[in-house]
Formats: structure tokens, sequence, C-alpha cells
């Protein structure tokens, strides 16, 4: 039986466990990356990691998404990320020199490896063929520090792509039309593996749009074969040695297979507020847009703009739209310079903003309110582009350019053929920004007084006695457990100042409670911790004493990172006994270390009702092991403390 | 007797009054400018004028300040700006078309006009040929509502060039070689106009850095002759129609001369925290620098960013330096990517802002804590960069440029003559971002919910007794009564928000205080409401109730901006008062109306410590009416009516 590309790429990286669909794998990282929002917090756990340089062949270190710098401490988070990447042999990205996936893409991924990022669309690099899977800091901290990943094994499913686009439909709108046919639950637990005659009829940045937007499937990752139109992509990068051919084996097996017919693609919109509330563009034409925004890293590669800017030569934005452009990186900024597109799209009236994440993560460029933003990038949550009110279209970047010149969502089908004639790429590369270690002039790791000690919890004690602290009902997202923002993402590094904020919005007395309390349980209902990856939200409960989480179910993420800060997430045996707890019980687990060891099921006693609980512990082996050392960090030393002994 | 330039336009637009040193005159006003930061403040008051038309020539509203937009709130503003220059006949300079001074005096500015604005650097308009004055925006309000502007006539100061600059030197270092010696209170009072051989080596860019600049000296304003570089000027304008020549008569008498020899000029750095605080470039060289800022309305012309382009091209930003870059116009940029100039600014490692004031004005990139940061920027105060341990260096764009090459402060005379050679400069013109009344699609005005009634006050009472809710010392600023920042800048159109962070840095208490004694008095030492000329300070105070000031002195601007909004400024006449009276007491003031209206001095008593107190009233008759009706829009509303009747 043949294999395809995930399992090729996961055996040639297999260091534990078997490839067999939801089991426990070990595999080895090649390579890492990592954002500011996110890297802070990666770097300070490899520092408590305690090694003299990572592991991986190529960890770098990006600044993207905190770069408004409304504070000193943005900047403070600049420096201490440039002085450990120095410290530890990481390369630095510099401010300014791109989007993390978009610069990874052109100068560092590779077909055939593996890359860990604590971003969620670090998936991007598929498109060139690496495994790239996202994951929360502290998987990104420990494969720095040791050089593997520990994960359950996806079920693989594979699109077949038939046919050609015919423009004006584009690679964004395959992966809106795969969006709206499997929802954004429809990747959980998989991998997409894309194959079929419609590949090759796909560039490098066509095919990373797709994976990158795979993300909103739920995927842990998408993956493209490696072939002659990867070869020209590496060519123009100057990287014809990182090349190899990839693809499945005629009689690969999968789990799944959807067939997609790319020549029946039409431009589609993700409506308001979801990536899979799919339409196509026909059904919205003359729909209001008071702003346009081309960018982030699933649209801002100089195919991308350069189509925008043949759209926008010459015309005029619409009085009403303010149209806002960033690139994603230094090397497609400087090839539209060179080329005229970026004269054409200054002329029209674009905004240019820095190469970066930007108005995508809500940094900046909020639209006004009951605004109408049509933007080509990935996601649409309300709120998410920084005003309540606003509503949000995702569409490709010849519909916003369209659009932004008519004020109304017009079908990019208006446009002549000479606009979807293919983009002449050249070759530029400058890696000024790129900073090497052995450039890096770094003497000492800076902490800026933004940057704060991040918190590590204790081996599990015989017995817990808490009060609950919180109860919340179901679907609670990361959103609800720590805010984000613009006011707020220039302290992911200083966890002691978002604790104030956490969980703010469902009960403003949450932390002062915890406080007073010395920490707590939560209760919570269905589905509690969906959402982002963010490890923010496990880290902050940590620092205010949160011990356990009683839930009637976990999201996968959430859950995993509760277990990495040595939270206990438990699941009611019996539903019915959420409606019988009460806000400020107070709960007893008595020799939990024991319960832990012995086995799923975990005994509670509330001592203010008198009545008795019974608790499910859905976790692995290496699990309990991390619960029981309290957390990962400590895990991991004491592996590694062990090994030594 | 001849004349001398600012008297030859000033006759010409003179309504009343003589043209007297220190008398009362009223000028006719042919434009006007607004920036969005005092902008909707300004076109709340235009509509509380209840007028249907402007009456100025031309009138601009630019947004240039607060465009990071990380909430509704800007955008809402930048929305609010728009529809109500579309309902009275204002042109609106989108957002991402430049900098207000550097588009005014690309598009619009004229010699032998009078141009006011609702900002500081209006004076930038001088260098070519306007007299252009920056003032509250109540008062350009009131000028677009009746064409008129009421002042003292200022004493004029000749500064005669000598000679011509030998590069590396340039206008910067001429602006900053005459705050070091004249300081930043020399030019209080006072305009200065520049004459001499040395005129006619300067091109309109470089005479615009030295009128802007003179901001600085807190001049009224700056001027310089209108001649053939003007011509020249206008010509690649396409507004040669425009041009009048203009020059002093030759035996025109100035109050006061100071002649600078262009040719003994070197490079030049204002150090921190004050742009007199100037030294010699040799004098600083090594001193390292982790910012370099190159932009702003000092200094961000076409010519300004080819020479740093020159500088820079094919160099490298040190890795320890982040560069940015923001560039003054639409026009300037444009130009710059057809130059290719662009090209080589990204190419080196320059982070490019959108066109606007950013960092200038602490909207965005702040350097890190303890950073020094060497910006081509006209203030260096402490904090205002937004980081308060930061250091803060001002210099030319030549000086910016080599620095960020080396990583610490180096003198441009090591630069080769070539970059020096002058800027070819060419003609492109695309008004696509300006929105004429006639292409203003807005139908109604509209206001976000951040844009919030501006407080009126009513005419003075009988008498009035209350509480003094606070006692501060000297040289207290407009900062310190209304603090400004990226935080609190976009709610400029929302004084009820603002007022709860009213002297917060003094008095934590003090908006409650106000609100539960009912307003009351507030009691200051010397130099009360120094710096900015932010009439918010005065208006959020009213919003709080506050009826009168008592100070040992007032700086000009502010008791100006007290007045219209009908706080009355009281001067002690026995300065050892100020000591007797204490938070708390309660002071009334009989018959309040009739003796304003009886002399100049105020009888008051502290009812709390039986004290009788003398106070001095010292206001022109106009200002007298103005306080009476209760704030200057009463008092035009009161005028108009009393016209009607």
């Amino acid at each position: 039986m043949g294999l395809n590309l995930t399992q090729k790429i996961i055996k040639e990286h297999l260091i534990s466990g078997s490839m067999e669909t939801q089991k426990d794998i070990e595999i080895a990282i090649d390579s890492t990356l990592t954002q500011d929002s996110t890297g802070t917090m990666v770097y300070l756990q490899l520092e408590a990691l305690d090694i003299d340089k990572i592991k991986t062949k190529c960890s770098v270190a990006y600044v993207d998404h905190n770069m408004l710098q409304t504070g000193f401490e943005n900047a403070d988070d600049h420096l201490y990320i440039k002085t450990v990447a120095g410290k530890y042999g990481i390369i630095f990205s510099r401010p300014g020199n791109g989007i993390c996936h978009q610069v990874h893409l052109e100068r560092f991924a590779r077909p055939g490896w593996t890359l860990l990022g604590s971003d969620s669309h670090t998936p991007t690099a598929g498109g060139i063929g690496s495994l790239a899977i996202g994951a929360g800091g502290l998987d990104v901290a420990v494969a720095m520090s040791n050089g593997t990943y520990s994960m359950v094994m996806p079920k693989v499913c594979n699109i077949i792509l038939e046919g050609k686009l015919n423009p004006p439909a584009t690679a964004k709108d395959v992966i809106l039309y795969i969006l709206g046919k499997l929802t954004v639950k429809g990747g959980v637990g998989k991998i997409f593996e894309y194959s079929g005659e419609g590949v090759k009829t796909l560039s490098i940045p066509e095919r990373a749009t797709i994976t990158n937007m795979g993300a909103e499937l739920g995927a842990t990752t998408s993956i493209f074969p490696s072939d002659e139109k990867t070869l020209e992509f590496l060519k123009l990068q100057g990287r014809e040695d990182d090349f190899v051919e990839l693809k499945a084996d005629d009689d690969a097996v999968y789990d799944d297979t959807l067939t997609v017919d790319l020549s029946k693609i039409v431009p589609m919109a993700a409506c308001p507020h979801s990536p899979d509330n799919v339409k196509p563009i026909s059904e919205l034409e003359g729909t209001r847009v008071t702003q346009v925004a081309i960018g982030s890293c699933t649209n801002s590669s100089y195919r991308d703009l350069t189509i925008a800017a043949r759209i926008l030569k010459g015309k005029k934005v619409h009085p009403d739209v303010s149209l806002v452009i960033s690139p994603g990186s230094k090397q497609v900024l400087t090839k539209l310079s060179m080329s005229g597109a970026l004269k054409d799209l200054i002329d029209c009236g674009a905004r240019i903003l820095e190469c970066g994440c930007g108005p995508c993560i809500g940094m900046g460029q909020a639209p006004e309110t009951n605004g109408v933003s049509l933007r080509t990038f990935n996601r649409n949550f309300e709120g998410r582009c920084g005003t309540k009110s606003a509503k949000v279209y995702l569409v490709s970047p010849e519909a916003a350019a369209i659009s932004a010149i008519y004020g109304k969502i017009t079908n990019p089908g208006m446009l002549g053929e000479d606009v979807f004639t293919d983009v002449e790429e050249f070759s530029y590369i400058n890696d000024n920004m790129i900073l090497r270690p052995e450039e890096n002039p770094s003497k000492e790791v800076i902490k800026g007084p933004n940057i704060k000690p991040f918190p590590l919890n204790t081996p599990l004690r015989d017995s817990i006695k808490k009060k609950v602290v919180l109860k919340v009902g179901d679907n609670i997202t990361t959103d609800h457990i720590m805010p984000s923002g613009a006011k707020l993402l220039p302290y992911r590094s200083n966890i002691p100042h978002l604790s104030n904020f956490c969980f703010s919005g469902v009960d403003p007395d949450f932390a002062k409670n915890c406080k007073e309390n010395d920490g707590g349980f939560i209760v919570a209902g269905e589905n509690y911790g969906q959402g982002s990856s963010r490890e923010h939200a496990a880290l902050v409960p940590l620092y205010l004493g949160i011990k356990v989480v009683f839930a009637k179910s976990f999201a996968r993420i959430h859950k995993a990172n509760l277990i990495n800060s040595g939270i206990i997430p438990l699941v009611f045996k019996n539903p019915a006994d959420y409606d019988k707890i009460n806000a400020f019980d107070e709960i007893q687990i008595k020799d939990i270390a024991g319960q832990l060891k012995s086995g799923k099921t975990i005994l509670a006693s509330d001592k203010t009702s008198g009545r008795n609980l019974e608790l499910i512990l859905d976790v692995t082996e290496r699990e309990k092991e991390i619960l029981l050392c309290g957390g990962y960090i400590n895990y991991m030393k004491s592996r590694r403390e062990n090994c030594h002994a």
C-alpha cells in the first residue's frame, strides 16, 4: 500500500509512535517560526527550559503583529526578541521585513521539511510542500529546545483539484468554496492534501493562499505536492538547492476525498461574521462598501498586489471608500516599486501601510461605526477589525480592487481579460532586514519593564480545596477568557497586567475574586475554550491561581494549553451535575495526584452542597505526566534531569 | 516710510484697527486649514455658529493626525469631517493624502494670502509668502463663518540671511541655529520676516522648513518674500497664476533685526528635551542611536526624502536602529516612486509608514524604553514620542540618514559632495484624494457615537459662589490640564470622555470634585496654561463647570482660549494672596457682570478664611464682551442677532 504525501513526510520525521490515525506520535521538527504577539511568551518559556542553543535546523523570530508602537511596550518586545534570538541562535526578521508566513515562504520554507509555528496560519508553508503546523507557544519553545513535537496522528483528507480556474475566479475563491462546503469545523483533526491535474495550474502564491486559509477549516494543516512550479518559485528566490520533488504514491490511501472542479469556481465572498458564510459575489453585488483592505498572509504576494495595481491603474478610489494596502513583505514592496505597480497603487488613492499584519489582526484601520469592509484577509469574526458594528466580507484581491473603485461590491467578471494575464515574476532578493545569529550584535538579553516573568505551576499536591470563582455557560471562547485587540495586544508579554482583564466581559470581578480566594475553580458548559489558539487563555488563569476547570466538554487546543499550564481539565461524568454546582461553592478533590495516577475517573465533593461529583480526565499518558509535574515546562525539565540522573 | 512685507499683507487685509504694535486689529482671512485632531471640534463649533456657507475663499479640512484607527473613533471622525465639509463648502483632503502643511504648500497656499489654521505649524505656508497664523479652533471656525480674525498687531522682526549654505549644512540647521540663539520664548508676540541675499539661495521646501519651525520660537508666524523661486515652485504645481511678487520696501522699518550668515551654519541638533537645546552635531558624534525617524511637516518634501534616499542607496540600516520614514504627501510619495528613490529607501531597510504626521505627534513608533531617537521633526519635549524615558534629538534628514547607517550620531560632513547636488524637481500632480465640495457625495452630516456635542457657556450671572476645586503651582502646561497622546487623541471630539482625564496627572480626583461641587474655581501660580494651543484645555474645564481661574499669570494662547470658552482669567493683584487661598475654600464674586463692565479690578471674598481678594482682569473691550456673553460662540451669535435686529 502506497503512502500519501503527509505520511511520507511524517515517516521521514517519526521519532516514536505509529502513523495510525488518532495515535500519539512524536516527530522531528526541522524548523520553527514565531511572530511577536505570541513570540515574547515563547522565548520566555524557552529561557525557562534552560538550554544553550536551539536544536532545530532553522528557527526564525518574526516581528509583524505589534508594529504600531503607540507606547514603549511594542519596541521593548522587539528588542527582547532580537536579543534573545541572538543568544539562542535564532534568525531575527526585523519589523518592516514583512508578515512571517509570506517571508517564510520566500526565504526559508522547504518542501519536505516540518515547520512548527506559534501562529495559526503557519500552514501557509504547505503551499511549498512543507508539513507546517500551528501550535501553542510552549510547543514551539519545546520544539526549539529538543527538536521534537508530540501530536495525535490526524486523518488525511485528499482534495483533488480538476480542471483550471477561469478568470476572474482565483485561488481565494477555491478556499472560500471549500469553506462553504466543509464549514469552519470541517477540518478538525485533519490534514488536507491537495492533488490532481489542477495543482500544476496554480502558482506557489496561489497554493499558499489555499493552505493559509485551510486554518479556517480548523485543519491541522494543508499541503501541496512539490513540483516544477515549486522549483520555479525556489529558483526566483535563489534557493533551487532547497528543492525536492514530493508527491503521494499513486496507490496512496486517504481517510476522505473531496473533488473540486476548478473550472466551476466563481468569485466568492465570506459574509459577516464567519469565513464559512460564503456566497457567490454575484449575489452580493451593489452592497455599499466603506473600506477595502488588501494584504494579510492570505493575499499579499507580488502576484496579488500586481493584479490589484493593474485594476486600479489610472482609476480613482471611490470617495466613500478608504482603500488600505499592506504589502506582505519587503521583497514584495521592493518588487512593486521596481515594476511601477506601487506607483499605480499610490496614484489611485490607496493608503500604503507598512509591511505587516496590520488591519488583519485589528492593529489599526478599524472601520467607522456600521462600516462595511471588504478584505482579502482570512477571518471576519465580529469585532476582530476593531469596530464591533462593522461588517467584514472576505474576498480576492481582484474583487477588492474593483469594488474600491465603484464603492460597492462589484463582480470582477466585468474586468477585461488583460487584467488576468499571468504576472511576470522576477527575482529580487535583499535579506538585509534578516538578522542571522552571527550578525546579531546583541550582547545580552534585554527585557523592558513591560516584559514580566510568566507563571509556572507547581507539581500536583495531595489534595485541593478551593472555591468556584466563576461559573459560565456553553461555547466560551478564548476571546472571552483573555480578550485581545489593539488595546491589550501590546501586553502579551505582561501576564500580571493582562490578568486584570481576564474574563472582563463575562465577570468584571473575576480577577478580584481569584485574588481574594487565592485562586479557585472554573465551572463551564459545552465547548469551553473554543476559538483562537492563544495560550494566554491558560497562562493568565494559571497566574490567577486557577487549578481545575470543570466543564461539559473542552475545545481541543485550549484543553492542550490547559494541560501545558498544569491546569486540570475535568469533564462531568453526569452533565446534570453542572446545574447543581453554584458559584462560590467550595469543592474538595482529595489525593488528586493519586487519583490521576490510578485511572480516568476523579472523585470530588461539593462541600457547600454536600454532594459528591464524578469527573472524567480524558488525557494521554504523556499528558497525565505533564499534569503531575505541574505543566509542560516542569515536565520537560524533569525529563531532562531524569536523563542526566 | 516704507512697509515691510508683513505690513503690506496686513494693510491689504485690514478691516479695523491700526497697524501699530500691540494694538487690536481685525483682518480678512482668505483661507483656513484644519487637521483632524483639532478639526472635529472646529466643525462642531462651526455648526454651532449656524451659517449656510463659509465666507473664506478657500478652506481645507485635512486628515493627517489620527490615522492609526485602533478603534472606530478615528474613522468616525474622518467621516464627520468629510460630510461636514460637503455641507459648508470646504475642501476635504482624504486620509493618506498627506500632512496638512505639506499638501497646503503644494496645492493651496498663495503668496500674499492670509491663512488661519488650527495647528501650530500653520506658519509653514510662510515659506511661499503667505501670512499664515496658527490659532485656536474656535478662531478658525469664526474665520470660516465671517472671513475675519482679530488679533493684536505683533512686532515684526527682520532676519537677514547673508551668504549661502555650505553642504552639509541645511535649512533645518538654520532654524536650529536661530532657536539656539533666540530660545523657545524668543518669538513671542513677533513675526519673523526673512530678507537678504541668502533668501534666493533657498528653495521653497527649504524656506518652509524654516517658517515651519519658527513655531518653536513661539512666534506668531514667519514669512519669506515671494520671488522667482516661488514662481518656479508654483509652476511645478501648475499654479503659476497664483504667483505674485512680494517683498518689503527698501526703506521698510522693523522692530528688531537679526543677521544670519548662512555660510557659517554647521550641522546642528536640538538635544533632549527642547527644540532650543541646540548643539553642533560635531559635539554629539558617536552617541548611540536606536531609532531614526524621517518625515513630519518640517522635513518630508520630495527634496528632503530624495537626499535621504541618496545617502541610504545601497546601504543597510544598522541592526540596532529602526528607521521609519513617513512621507509628507501623496504627491511626494508618488514622485519618490517614480524617481526610484522609494525603491532605494525600502531597499536599505527603512520602514515606510503612511503619509501623515505619525510619529511626530506620538501616533505610533514610540521608541523602546531609554531609546535614543534621531528625528527630522520639530519638537522633542519629554514623552511626546510616546516613551517617557526616550531621548529625542532633532536633526536634518541628511544627519538622520547617515546616522541610521552607522547606529550613532554621525556628522553628515563625511558625505561625498555628490549627495548635495541639487535635487531635480519635476511636476506630478494628481488631486484625486482632494475632495472638492462639488464632488463630495455626502448628503448629510454623519456623527458617530464618539462625537459628542461640545459645551457652551451661559452669559455671566450676577454673582458666583463656588469652591476652589484645585490649587496648583507654577508653569502648569496644557498637557497637565488635558493630557494627550495615542490613548486620548482619538477622543478629541468627545469632551465628556476626555473630562475623566482632566488634570489626571496632577489630581486624579479633579473630575470627581468638579462633579460633586457643581464646578468651581482653579487657583494657579505663574504662567498657567503654557505649551500647546489646544483649546481642549479650556473646553474640558468648561464642561466640568469651571467658572474662573485665579492665577499669578497666564500663558497667552491659553488665556485667549479661556476667554473664548467664557471662563474668566483673573490675576492676583497681590501675588501673596495665592498662598492664602486653600483648596476647597469657598469664594464669592458678587455682581460679576457689573464689576466686569465697570473696570479692571474685580473684588472677591474667600468665605472660608473671611479674607477679601483683589483681582485684575487684563482683557480688551472685545474680550470683555465675549466674557459677558459667556464665550465666543455666544458673542458671535449675539453680534449677528444685533446686526439683524
